[in-house]
């Protein structure tokens, strides 16, 4: 993308209402615009953020062998009544009356839709397992809305539904959706921890929170700093074996990590005193198995082998999307701006010209930009009549992790400049060598 | 996709609240499921197709240089009621009051939105010209929702908006989407003609539909069978090039094509009589210059080459994306389902393994399968254990546009056969033979 022709409107002032660095910023960096109260538009900068979340949500939701659907935002009170939800669920359910005077509500999460599709489609054993989910905006009309995108009212969630013949199936479920979640959160370049969890309005014998510490988490968090070390890494995984996925479940959260909703002074006290951590974090996702808890009352039913009837078992898994992108924020900047990782950066590389209207300059900006887009690099290119420091200053604040800065002095060598948005050390060398600098860095994320 | 791990749950019976071909046959092939009234939940093989075409939309804006970006589906009403329209809309504006009591409404469109976003962020010509658009989901509460997806409540559209500092400006980016959208259509194997048309609650001087041919359409249309010989095909197109776009915008709207709302009898009786012709059709698209309808109200404005303040001159412009599934099913099936454009396919190509278990048999469609999905065909492979008839029954209902049939016969002779869902006609080759064959048909498409 050519900067001349983008849609980016960076902010020099901090904006005075946004009071935690995510929410500065992805209004500074031009992602964001308030609507109404916690509600968003985002900006061609935010969007592209946040479909690259939801392009890595999808992709290792498949790997796992989830299927994806869509259920639409407005659904029937109807079903909520049969879940006895509708009323249990309090003022944060956005309540809608339609043209006839029906009601509607704003969904705010899918259990009673996908188990009435379920119901009404499936009926034996042999069509299990299954899991469904999807990417959608939900509703919840929080009282209080406020540090932009992490306590929106209107937000994107991926929420997915397993479905088991059996307690046992279904556990299997949610330790692949652990590990699944695990990956997820790794190819974002986040540590998100899974930590125990209380079920809450959706109930559940067991559940886990998946955390980012950060100083502005909204929860108090207890953990064993010997979680902090555990990664997925690049291990082969199959999904479709039990021993495996539980093996991982157990290595990511044997040692003691709760929020303070669940946290038991007495445990913590076993953990070495030097490896105790006390923080804050920001979940970014829930996996929940609870069982009959909706299959009972909406009556989903399937055959087993032996032939018999049985409510069938399930569970169900979140990961906000777009509440995602702040904690990203949270995790990754500095007083310049945002350091997007590259797995999730809106551009991968920013190029930066130095002279504007130098026949050499200009040339070479052309051909970075057209080599790092053939290498798969997306790049921002800044092709304006802007003063060297005003260029820099609005890709440190948008975070290209990577910046290409081409002046006369450089190109004289036939360099140009490749520099580090996380640790701002910089490179010289041929465009050449950093268009393979790039591909490199970028293949495979 | 191997079917046996799908979740395609096709129907045999025809759904009886169904009345167009389109409903009845994304029902039966397990594409949707209502929700309620005129709100469809999008099983994995709809939102396959869905996707599919939202691909082609961004692909095609985006070379128009158009910016996507993303607007929230709630409003507040403050703006509307700046604008006037708040009133003026009538009960299709699903309106909502929140917790606090405010006045809420789900978006059915967004100039209100955009017209706020832009007059908080541009205020120079030289931010100009600007084409936003966004593809999300809106609401018309329907008094009497039917036809499917055709006729729903919720449904996902892409509107997009252009900003110009004059009419003439604003004239080619009307010129520009007119030539988008033909290209947008023909990548769907689709002919939508623009027809003159009226503004309705939107406005604007300057208005043409887009309308698919097919006798279920909600509409009266009258044109000259001239237009239909009509195509862009693959001829270079510079959006940028204002005589270009103005030419192709008057080849295509020159020929007489109006719907029922602007016909004119005297204007029609100048066409020679044996290109005249009157038929139905169904809407897929519209676009609309309206001057300065939403920027004086909510005083847009900009600032000219010349130093003055001027209201911004604007367009909207709308591509109905999930009724897009049910015009091109209306255009695109027979009595055994449907049959897909390549383009648009949910899947490319379907394997039928007539003999499942022999060795022979297998080893050929897993070698299909994987031969086809690296050629970049995605496949879906019928490995269950059912009979020839069923599974060629739900390959034509699904309406995969090609199939290869793998049984032990043809393998004697090496051969597997590759029949066109849409001309039934077969031929035996080689598998790879037939992989060549299906990557030549879906290379770049």
């Amino acid at each position: 993308m050519r900067l001349s022709r983008y849609f980016l409107p960076v902010l020099k002032e901090t904006p005075a209402e946004a009071q935690i660095a995510s929410h500065r910023l992805m209004l500074r960096a031009g992602m964001i615009r308030q609507a109404s109260a916690g509600i968003y538009s985002w900006l061609p900068l935010g969007l592209k953020v946040l479909r690259r979340l939801e392009q890595i949500v999808h992709e290792e939701q498949q790997r796992a062998g989830h299927h994806p659907m869509l259920m639409p935002t407005i659904q029937s009170a109807d079903l909520w009544q049969e879940s006895g939800r509708y009323n249990a669920y309090g003022k944060e359910l956005l309540r809608i009356e339609d043209r006839h005077g029906r009601d509607m509500l704003y969904g705010p999460t899918n259990e009673e839709l996908i188990t009435d599709i379920f119901r009404r489609e499936v009926t034996s054993y042999k069509q299990l397992p299954l899991t469904l989910y999807h990417i959608q905006w939900k509703f919840r009309d929080e009282i209080r809305p406020r540090f932009g995108v992490m306590r929106g009212r209107e937000f994107l969630m991926k929420d997915g539904y397993n479905f088991d013949v059996s307690k046992e199936d279904a556990l299997h479920a949610y330790n692949r959706h652990l590990v699944s979640y695990l990956r997820t959160y790794e190819r974002m370049g986040l540590q998100a921890i899974p930590m125990r969890a209380d079920g809450g309005p959706i109930g559940g014998d067991y559940t886990h929170e998946f955390l980012v510490l950060a100083e502005t988490g909204e929860s108090e968090v207890f953990y064993d700093s010997a979680v902090t070390d555990l990664r997925l890494g690049d291990r082969a995984i199959d999904f479709d074996d039990r021993a495996q996925c539980q093996a991982i479940m157990e290595e990511f959260t044997t040692p003691y990590a709760r929020t303070d909703e669940t946290h038991d002074d007495a445990i913590f006290a076993e953990v070495p005193e030097e490896r105790r951590r006390k923080a804050r974090g920001i979940e970014v996702g829930q996996i929940f198995y609870f069982g009959t808890k909706y299959s009972d009352p909406l009556k989903a039913l399937v055959q087993t082998a032996e032939g018999e009837q049985v409510p069938v078992h399930m569970g169900s898994h979140g990961i906000g999307v777009s509440r995602l992108v702040g904690a990203l924020i949270e995790a990754n900047h500095d007083e310049n701006g945002i350091i997007w990782p590259e797995g999730v950066a809106p551009f991968g590389a920013a190029i930066v010209n130095l002279k504007q209207g130098d026949t050499d300059c200009d040339w070479v900006c052309e051909e970075l930009y057209a080599g790092l887009n053939a290498a798969g690099v997306e790049a921002l290119y800044d092709d304006r009549e802007e003063r060297a420091g005003a260029k820099f200053a609005t890709m440190d604040l948008i975070g290209c992790p990577w910046r290409l800065t081409v002046g006369p002095r450089g190109l004289k060598e036939g360099n140009v400049e490749l520099t580090s948005r996380r640790t701002g050390e910089s490179e010289a060398m041929s465009p050449a060598a950093a268009i393979d600098r790039l591909r490199g860095i970028f293949a495979g994320l």
